[in-house]
């Protein structure tokens, strides 16, 4: 049944819960095959739930003459999404495949780039003028339901000339005496956004003011469309996957990890891998820089995964902190000192527990088994003293590198937790034998 | 003006954007007095706008007299979210401050837990009942409108024993004929949730089906209220926000980072961060079983740090790819093979990768001066070797840990990026000596 012979095997029909549970796992043209065993009706609703990625590749396995009732399904944002992930030569065809109206609506959302808040705009939406009284406003309502009106939960009041005056709910309006204006009943203040707004900056938007929706205007306050917070759920789940991934030591994949393509996998994570491998690289110069003293006591080798990691997963916790704290608004480049000044505490803090606790290790261990040779408590206050430095050094270089790069203008959450370990690797052996040459100097050293 | 006397100086009005400009940098004193020196319609907006924690903390630092209104202020669910929010003493007061219909509501939503489905609900919503006709739907609708309905985006169809009909979109409604009878109109295959649904999986279910409202029923198949997509928003960014906090080797701070105590901080980092430091102590150990090989070859030492800082970065990588897949719902348990067998070629071809960076950086550096001995040409398979089983064994560990931890039913962001770098270490420094007496006896060793 399967085109390739040998695939899964599949039933005659499905329905369409069978068909979401088994569609990550199926192949494209599997999928095409399950997609046309569930009843037409059912195949409607899930077509419009598919993710614009998996209604491109659909659209592209489906035969030619099938496309057109497809891809008129899709409103016209969802729709310009679907177009922006097919191929090049694909996205000619199914442009063209539209209606003169939703074509010439897509074309204009596909001027903007996908992660602006123009490629996230609805240009459909409920509009009244401000001298319809209220049971007016519903009529003319119920006329534009019939007609193209996208969502209903805002009516947006426009003059001649589409420039925006203001907003009413539609609670609002169907509570309100029917003989009112709607100017009278109407907002004024209404949080606006324009199109080329990136859309992380347009989701802190609607978190900061708890909106369900945002007009799009352009520059003389005409008003162009709307964004809904729907889409902005997209957006956040987005947004977070790109940090978590770059937090993670890796270029953010673009696609699900069941989906991404092998190579190009392998090449995201190997080039990051690369660059964290050749800056690692000055910890065998480092090293061989105190190669004498280790020569000379062996001891202190034991000691080095243990006090740089130490740094690296200080580090990493506060680069996490300061990342997130910035994706989500709650940390601005101006609150750096506030920031830089707590951490330096934190740091010194945690630092301190950990050297405690490496100390009392040693001597202990040392109590029992005198492992550590005759100089054991030098060594312990070496770690200790080792310990408060490349902590504190490990925690401030974390939470101090997402701010540079901000302020360098790129993202910072390639501050990623391996990126700051493998800087404070190098400077943890340094801080480490330094102190060890001062302490040990004249006994062991 | 402040009643600490020394803190910020506050000019005598406020505009609602300067108040939401400072919020966050404000004592809670100030903001007190900030808020009170906004217009009244502006604070009320202000007020509705915060986040709950923010609501209470507002309600907290009233004088007693004030805090009815502002309560009152909120719908049913919000109101359950902030009096959840504020201490045990204040919440009988708080509760017992609003209207008795709301109070019913508010202390039914405080019995289910934060992150339930339940609590997010909003018990308010339009209803129509399946016999009407259009016409008379939207009559209904407005009384309701002027009532107490929530959000009007859907209708729902219940008979007489709240019993889940169907739904009807306001758009539906708008567009039919208006003589048609509701029950024509409806869709009966529902997407609903239960109260007691946890708040991950329930986003799940906003984002697979693509929708704006999941009403809650009860075992009955009763409606009890609904949950609307803006609070998923939420949901995901906190969501997301636990996930990379953890994923960043500490406990999760459940509180803006600029607002979280000090102390509370520095232990929920220090618990992580010395458990870490507990378990990278057995590198301490490993190091010390091959004091012998290091103190015959000290060139051995110096690419320990390399060598396992490798693991953990490609540690890191994968625990990362595979918690966010799993967070977002693209892989499950099911799936574990399918995506070690993955991670499997990943890891070999990545330490391939970084074998051969190493292996041409020790022979390109010996080339132009021998610091590395007579025996280079081994040292350098020894890393060869090395790498591809550490950075093979630090991907294996950190795509099947998150595995493992669900399995265990615990949460898979737990296996962070220092968790798995401290678990690759020790393994890291294994398979590199242990690689080396192999290639290094009879000639260093």
């Amino acid at each position: 049944m399967s085109p390739s012979g040998a695939t899964t095997e599949l039933p005659d029909r499905l329905t369409v819960d069978e068909l979401r549970d088994t569609w990550s796992l199926l192949s494209p043209e599997d999928r095409l095959l399950a997609f046309k065993m569930v009843p037409y009706e059912d195949a409607e609703e899930f077509f419009l739930s598919l993710s614009a990625r998996d209604q491109a590749n659909l659209l592209e396995a489906l035969p030619p003459t099938e496309r057109r009732g497809w891809v008129r399904l899709l409103p016209p944002d969802d729709a310009a999404d679907a177009v922006q992930e097919t191929g090049p030569d694909l996205r000619e065809e199914l442009v063209h495949l539209l209606d003169d109206a939703t074509r010439k609506e897509v074309v204009a959302l596909l001027a903007y780039k996908e992660d602006q808040a123009g490629g996230l705009m609805d240009p459909r939406f409920a509009r009244v003028r401000p001298d319809m009284s209220v049971d007016e406003g519903i009529g003319y309502l119920r006329k534009q339901a019939r007609e193209y009106v996208g969502t209903l939960r805002y009516l947006y009041v426009l003059d001649d000339h589409q420039h925006l005056l203001g907003v009413v709910t539609l609670r609002g309006l169907f509570s309100s005496p029917p003989e009112k204006r709607v100017q009278d009943i109407m907002r004024t203040d209404v949080v606006t956004a324009t199109a080329d707004m990136d859309q992380e900056a347009l989701s802190r938007l609607f978190a900061q003011h708890s909106l369900n929706a945002i007009p799009i205007v352009d520059g003389e306050g005409r008003m162009q469309g709307i964004v809904t917070v729907d889409d902005i759920v997209d957006v956040v789940q987005e947004e977070a996957t790109e940090d978590i991934q770059k937090l993670g030591g890796m270029e953010a994949l673009d696609a699900p990890y069941m989906q991404v393509g092998f190579l190009s996998m392998v090449r995201k994570r190997g080039s990051w891998l690369s660059a964290l491998f050749l800056g690692e690289m000055l910890t065998a110069t480092a090293m061989g820089y105190f190669q004498d003293e280790i020569a000379r006591a062996v001891v202190l080798a034991l000691f080095v995964p243990l006090i740089i990691s130490s740094g690296g997963n200080s580090g990493s916790q506060a680069t996490t902190l300061v990342i997130r704290a910035m994706a989500l608004g709650e940390v601005t480049l101006r609150d750096w000192f506030r920031v830089i000044r707590r951490e330096l505490m934190a740091g010194l803090a945690l630092g301190t527990l950990l050297g405690t606790i490496g100390f009392l290790r040693i001597e202990i261990w040392q109590a029992f088994s005198p492992i550590y040779g005759p100089h054991a408590i030098l060594i312990a206050w070496t770690v200790f003293v080792s310990l408060i430095g490349v902590v504190t050094f490990g925690t401030l270089a974390g939470s101090l590198l997402p701010f540079v790069l901000r302020r360098l203008r790129l993202d910072p959450a390639s501050a990623s937790a391996p990126f700051v370990a493998t800087l404070v690797d190098v400077t943890g052996l340094v801080i480490y034998f330094t102190v060890a040459s001062m302490v040990l100097r004249g006994r062991l050293l």
